[in-house]
């Protein structure tokens, strides 16, 4: 048994490798939009029978929601137990129109950087991601009949939905689901060409606002300065969020328990990180946005953020309409560092608004998720076997990074199971994750399925060849 | 030749008028959305050949946009000659789930208040209000074979979509269209039973306002505090508009040439005006918003105004997506009084968002209409007949009031036609105009008609009966 010959089976198989995703990435499994529950149900029956095919114990397991995916594969006696962590649900794909191909239809194509990209929703995130590891313990068993280590993998349906069932799932089955480590493959890559594991992720909070005043939509020429506009207000409430000349957060307590960036932290992300050229400059940008004195880079690892992701109210089509209109909404989310609390945070913001709205308007709030940072212990074991294998795959020292998104998941995993997680993926900043024309390198989804047959032998303890 | 002859035709006649209306109804000329440009055709034929049952000599005429309906009938020689303006198209119907009924569907239903209503979109606005002189034209011509005096009729179709048209076609018709004085059947009562004839109307300027920053849709784990959000740019853009405290609009120059109301006059409204528990308990409000110190009524009749009428930008649909968007939009509106310079004002708004325009964002400004306020020349020799014969329908004194609204058609036949308006209408604030399930009331209808009988002859110089 060598290394070199699951390598050498992934190289092999590449071609199907990408056919069993494209087939995967065919399901439209939108978990936040209830006409796809069937769709969703799909991709998991999918990943079932799939893993069965590689010799894995595999089932669905209900939840209130979309159903789980549970596979278990026993290694050799004695070897480490790791538990592998994705998803298999996907964003909505609005505005269509701006896709270059259908959303669920895959394609490859030859991108700007000369790469073939997977083209479809899901490609990077995180069917994408989910299949290198699937494909690699393929390779790994097609080379040696057994994999080298013992693999339970937990496949969710809910992340990009919020993800309430996954914390009562685990706590469900603690004792089915408790391994030595927990490997999670959603996270990006530093750059091309360049490795990755994410110790820092931020936490968030999300929250849908809804303003009314008057009982219905009125005639803003009969009713315009003398009826409550909701949109005012909203704008009024959601413009206070943030000073405008600090751009930092203004709801009171809001940076409790954000750390002090070290000096020498700040340094070392200047040296191996990109810069605010690098990060802005292809979207399109060049001023870095939000607290004055950050770096791009700086902001989304490791300061917290307060977005509006979704506005509405009155008129938006084509053409005018002179409505005032009875409700506006909004929808808008906390990113979290450090020790700061949800709960918090999720009160202060309901305070904000109540504090400033007008005696005869009313609010509802929704609440969409909430979730503490989290912060891999940067002495775990696993840790530097598996940077060693990143940087025999990709011949490039692999960097401790962190990463502005939300893996709730990580913290759930510390908090039901007692374990750590180490978050391996090979996803580019360029991958248009949650925008239209979403793509994942065909390079880092057969790297990405030989990186994970490297770590795996590494975190046994044996050294990469 | 009397005065009752007529409104003994108008009675008979009612439900035939009433079908004739539904009719009308029942064609979806919906203005400002493309695919109805067809609709608005068959609504302008329709009165055509409607107006040609009644001896009118009428016909559609081609603008760039939809089409004019003019129609002439003579009258005695040496009679008056009048202009009648009204618009057939209406706004559009969203949100259609609001309709208790089909919009171009036309019903009658039992309202609240006992009335029966005639429901529909454009029911008040501006069809039934169209069709209330039509019908009384019919009358006075069944009962006597001839009209008492010489009317001209323009029906237009682009009202509800900024109206660009109507200027130039009123310059190049100027020969035809001029008259002694214009009808204009576009406006409110004061309240139900209460006749009145409008004076001061508000002008407006419609802005369509569209922030653009990154290149495309980011996710806002990635991007969110380093990457500039455009909907967050556009409510600091909006909030500005006014000041909190104040609820003053902060354009530079705004109240440049606003008058102030006469204390005699802010009385006499404060007798004959609805208290703001009136205007605003019906419709869930009970704080008058805008500019401090001043009534609802006060606000609508005499101050100018800023609303935000729609607002659009990320993801608006039902869950949650943490995209960080490229662009966010926003529809603004601009009610004017007094001397308010249009162009001015919309230069100013132009200005306050390119000052506050981060440097990497881009705007793109749309316009959708800008008119003057208009105000009625309070000596006009037609007024006191008109205010006599609406007090002989309705028995009880006829009121001269402002209104809110925007009616671009006076400032421009006074421009180009260099003549004065009377704006007559029957429409109740309550009629739900711009909103799902507009109406107007069936005693709207029958006593407009009526109303238009006796107006007709009281301009002649005869005393109402």
């Amino acid at each position: 048994m060598t290394i070199q010959a699951a390598l050498s089976e992934a190289d092999k198989g590449l071609d199907a490798s990408l056919n069993r995703l494209f087939d995967l990435l065919r399901i439209p499994s939108i978990s936040t939009q209830a006409d796809h529950a069937p769709d969703c149900r799909k991709a998991a029956e999918w990943l079932v029978e799939t893993l069965k095919t590689i010799g894995f114990n595999a089932s669905t397991r209900e939840t209130p929601g979309h159903p789980m995916v549970v596979a278990h594969a026993k290694g050799p006696a004695g070897a480490p137990h790791v538990l592998f962590y994705g998803h298999y649900d996907v964003q909505p794909v609005d505005p269509l129109n701006l896709w270059h191909s259908a959303p669920f239809e895959p394609v490859l194509v030859k991108g700007p950087t000369g790469e073939q990209e997977i083209t479809a929703r899901g490609a990077a995130d995180d069917k994408g991601q989910v299949m290198t590891f699937v494909e690699a313990c393929r390779a790994l068993k097609q080379a040696d009949g057994t994999l080298p280590l013992t693999v339970t993998m937990l496949i969710e349906g809910e992340e990009e939905s919020g993800g309430a069932n996954l914390l009562p799932f685990l706590e469900a089955n603690r004792d089915e689901l408790k391994a030595d480590v927990a490997l999670i493959c959603d996270t990006n890559m530093l750059g091309r060409g360049l490795p990755a594991i994410t110790t820092m992720l931020r936490g968030m909070v999300g929250e849908e606002v809804t303003i009314t005043a008057a009982s219905r939509d009125l005639h803003s020429g009969m009713y315009g300065n003398a009826a409550r506009n909701p949109i005012q207000v909203l704008c009024d409430i959601l413009s206070d969020l943030r000073d405008g000349a600090t751009g930092r957060v203004t709801l009171p307590g809001f940076y409790e328990g954000v750390p002090v960036i070290p000096e020498e932290t700040r340094a070392m992300w200047r040296k191996i990180g990109p810069s605010d050229a690098d990060s802005l400059g292809p979207v399109g940008l060049h001023l870095p946005a939000g607290e004055a004195g950050y770096t791009a880079l700086e902001q989304t690892w490791s300061r917290p953020s307060c977005e509006i992701n979704g506005i509405s109210g009155g008129y938006e089509e084509k053409g005018f309409k002179t409505v005032l209109p009875s409700k506006a909404m909004a929808k808008v989310s906390f990113r979290l560092v450090g020790d700061q609390d949800p709960d918090k945070i999720r009160a202060a913001f309901r305070a904000h608004v109540q504090a400033r709205l007008p005696a005869d308007c009313s609010v509802e709030f929704e609440e969409h998720g909430g979730s503490r940072a989290s912060i891999v212990a940067g002495d775990m074991p696993f840790l530097p076997p598996a940077l060693k294998a990143l940087a025999a795959e990709w011949q490039q020292e692999a960097a401790v990074i962190g990463c502005g998104g939300s893996i709730p998941v990580v913290t759930e995993i510390q908090h039901a199971l007692g374990m750590n997680s180490l978050l391996i993926g090979f996803g580019l900043d360029d991958d248009r994750i949650h925008s239209p024309n979403e793509k994942y390198d065909l390079s880092c989804f057969h790297k990405g399925i030989r990186s994970w047959v490297r770590v795996l032998y590494a975190l046994t303890g044996q050294a990469p060849e």
